[in-house]
């Protein structure tokens, strides 16, 4: 189980994302970014947890975002195909790959409409009870609370979640400044961990060394409070300097013009470590990790895992297999220094660096 | 039949990029980009195959590139697989898939080692010869030439694929400044369809606008000529403003920083109306296009080919999707004039803009 | 005097940077910035006080940044001028300039290497007591304690210059995080009100924005000790948002390359703005301010002074001046709108737009 | 004499930018850029014409730019005074300086708005002449026609200067496209010269490595022709890569937020080098270069020319004045190789490195 691997001090690789990924795909809409692709299309879901497994994926994530039928309805994507349906394949799916590789099936729960229209903790527990009524009657092993802005509401989660006696693994997607009630994030761990939550930590909204920040913070807040979880982060694949509060959504390119703000191989390479450094076991990403960021994870920590994902077959380390490219200077690249160092440009002189974020999320 | 279609006016959508995407993904080695995913994971090369159809693509070509055995033999990347049998599985994989959607098949064969090391029209001819062979044993509709630096060698393989009585595309990667020898693009076409291609263009190697531009060239060659032939496109996916002959591949960020010069799919809208008002009708991609940018190019121009593509159903016209957002910042981008005015930031300060491209490529 | 007009709440116009421009027009040395030009060229430093008066200067600082003699001494820029010679002609000219437009001399002390060398309180303070003997038997009319990174040396200036019993400003060279020995904003205020400075704030090393910040910080630290004082700004004219305690010292560009992070007249507007409104009523600039940028302080504050400067008779307001300009496209620049809104192009598409500053003043 | 020098094959420096540099100074209005302060300020004008000077200029030109009384009245700037007092009082201005150095004496005469409005050669001529007779009182060594959009105007320029017998010198603000006509460099240096022009060129509204190229084409349209003249180039001291035919002017940072694409001296240095390869030997600047700018043409051709500029007592070569900083970091800047490489940033990461420049030019 999750546990066990994380107790006896194993480093855990995450798999990337699948909403943003299937969009470019073309089977998820952005916008209410639902999952209804696991019934719709389960080849390309499928495929794509093969791609992560892969790139060395330890825990492959149920296709279940935004799968709450509160979610499901007002986003208009769905009219013939029920949660229960879509939750039903997405087990599946996950656990059908899972299977081929040895790896860990997690069950995703997110944030609700509810929530925020009723913020009433019966209701919202309704619907988490559900969900995990649906999971329970798959065979899954863990369960990941995720893309949470308010502590509050994932709290509520990890209590429903943790009647079932599975581990349960909380993220929020907040920046260093805390939720969106303002709640630190040291202090939204501490909540979280006294609800119940085994594993606590970020995902998504932010860029991964943000990422790691906020974990940190949470991991002294725990200090503080004499508590002990594990930590896991699972952020964006995107650079996003300027952002805070509000994350990537409150960018001028979300969601359709983030192409260049994607991080290379040689940025998850840092990422890893960063997080590897500051006690951080369980590592993957969010919206905009691809199968080669995964990848990049897994190879920057081969050494302490003792072994190269499947995918490194098709990848020498630092560039290498450009060893024999015919272009001479294309073979010089064939070296950590060349790629840890490179700046890259952006081909688009007419574009700044920086963005000017909507500072409207206080108001929703 | 290819030519019917182009005959009749209509719009032709290519595919877009295999190596690099199947690289991402986790099936290709960078360096000598060889094809053995048909053999050794042909799911993943099917699942591509589907998305770019579902995204409009009206041709699916085989994943052959640089698949002479000269090629895969220098690789190194491939021992126990033939040639012979990724050809075969490449057509039977591209075959069951545009069978799926009424698409036609390509055989595609690319520029040989032999080439550049004995200039040997025998021998190089003999390669070409060898890989006809083995797509005339299986169902496909045309030939693509493609990925030729040397009008030369183009001209060699177009004269051994005619002798199959199949239509012939021909695809050169060249800059507005020529081929290798410094051989004009005008000059370039003329040489082509002089040796029996009945559609000539460019792939790869530069970016969207350079490609329409280098083929207007060839257009104009042609007629001054005196000769006629179908125009095609297939350029990068990535921003390249300082690349001239070398192209892409002369970019420090080649081939593992390119992130940031990937286009958005509002910059292929912009490249595919080019295309088409420049007299292309073969309009697709190469190295960085992803699903959603042959998309891109099958709603920009629904309206000439009288359908959207089946991927559009994921995908509101211009941002239509999010019109239902939960920001109200995010529903202000549901329209055409925000993405088409929008230059998207890099979140990368120290990054530049532009980058200096190595020019060794002449004593190469 | 300058007190009488911060109490009667009038706003004070500091002058700009003198050995940065004088630099530029070939009679100051970078390096050590000593200001052997009042002695040598005298034409060339009265013609700048004349730039800075006519731009709207309040007050007209003595030209005798850095002229301790242990500082000239190392700096071997002067062999047979002394710093009493120095400083005699610098007061002339102070004098003689700001006589002509009814403004004030303030006698600038900055630190000196004595400080570094020795931290003895006997010797800085017996290398303050001669400079302030020079002064007095000039006429000048308020002391200005200038550019120390310790508030400590800064202290020992205000105490030994208050023996006077003229006015004294001193303005730090610090950033947010506070002096070099990590004494906060805050904390350095308190301690010169302390010492008998009338008025506070800092000046160089960090861009206006950043400076505005920093004296706020220093009001707060004020008014939570019960104390008051006026408060002052004398920024640099260079955009620095990588850099902190450091300051622009620390920056790849210094001295030499720093053009393109220049303020723009309209970026003044800004400042002298937030300035404003942060209660600072002594507002000038350091290095990087030209006589223009001095104007913009003047022009933005033209409604609270009740007077434009005599240099706005060659400057239409936001571009006013530009009204019959012969290009059409140029007229329509005559108007705030443009000009506030406008972000400039580098037209240096290699260039990033941050730097890595170097770090290592700490170990210095 | 000026063609003396040159013919002697020696380096003739030129000064730097008058109007820009005063209106930052307080002393000229943007817009019409008309040169009245040569009488309402003689002094700030003096001290330019002796920075010029003291960098190394081989010539001072009298402040007349603009000087025709067509535009004068246009310009609304001048009320009282006449177009015959600003020349009498520019050239005792540029001769007092010139004198002290043992610098030339150039009598400038710029483009009318009268050829414009009339076409007229008569009376376009009648105003050049009334300029050269004021120029004749005084004791000028040779004129420049400077800042001509047209070719043909030039020419009625250098025909109606060339009556006088003194040299002229003919420089044209047109770009490698060629004049507002379309009339290419080559063909325009080809007129020039018959027209008379003893030295031909170009200055402002361009680049320098733009102006240096122009410069090659009329070197070579003189080649072809069989003619001979000295070359000459003053161009822009501004980055302005995205400009053609129209110029800076056509930039929106015009002229008012130019900062950030100022060169710095080692653009300078380069510049310098290659005018010199390229032939020319009359190197000067326009707009944008400031004393120390014109320090850096002297600097970079010292070895040519046998000496330093007085200016560069107060500049160690190549930074050299920085071996002995305080910080270390900052000593390790005293050579050649680091600042010869730096990419300068701009500090601006909400800017882009290029601008879209108004196209109206053509009709207008």
């Amino acid at each position: 189980g999750i546990l066990e691997r994380l107790n006896a001090g194993e480093v855990v690789v995450g798999d990337g994302g699948y909403v943003m990924q299937l969009e470019r795909r073309g089977y998820v809409k952005a916008g209410h970014w639902t999952p209804e692709a696991a019934v719709e299309h389960p080849e390309a879901v499928r495929q794509l947890h093969k791609e992560f497994l892969r790139a060395g994926a330890d825990v492959i994530q149920t296709f279940t975002f935004y799968c709450s039928d509160d979610k499901l309805e007002l986003s208009g994507n769905v009219t013939t195909i029920t949660g229960a349906q879509i939750n039903d394949a997405a087990c599946n799916l996950a656990g059908e790959v899972a299977n081929e590789g040895g790896a860990l099936v997690a069950g995703g729960v997110s944030q609700t409409p509810c929530y925020l229209k009723t913020n009433s903790e019966t209701e919202v527990k309704a619907i988490f009870k559900k969900q995990m009524d649906y999971f329970l009657q798959k065979d899954i092993d863990f369960f990941i609370v995720e893309f949470f802005e308010h502590v509050e509401e994932a709290v509520w989660a990890v209590e429903v979640l943790k009647s079932s006696r599975k581990p349960v693994a909380a993220t929020l997607c907040i920046a260093p400044q805390g939720d969106m009630n303002g709640v630190p994030p040291g202090e939204c761990a501490v909540r979280l961990v006294k609800a119940g939550a085994d594993i606590v930590g970020i995902n998504c909204h932010l860029d991964p060394l943000t990422g790691v920040r906020t974990v940190k913070m949470m991991k002294e807040g725990l200090e503080k409070a004499g508590l002990r979880a594990h930590l896991m982060v699972q952020p964006l694949g995107f650079h996003t300097p300027e952002c805070n509060i509000g994350g990537y959504v409150s960018l001028p390119e979300f969601p359709f013009a983030l192409e260049t703000r994607a991080m290379t191989r040689w940025d998850v390479h840092k990422y890893a470590r960063e997080a590897y450094k500051a006690g951080i076991r369980y590592i993957g990403g969010c919206c905009g990790f691809e199968p080669y960021h995964i990848r990049a994870i897994a190879e920057e920590l081969s050494a302490e895992r003792g072994f190269l994902p499947p995918g490194s077959e098709k990848h020498g380390l630092w560039g290498a297999a450009l060893e024999f490219h015919t272009k001479p200077w294309v073979r010089a690249r064939a070296r950590r220094e060349y790629w840890e160092n490179l700046l890259p440009a952006s081909g688009r002189p007419k574009c700044p660096s920086m963005a000017t974020p909507a500072d409207g999320y206080q108001n929703d």
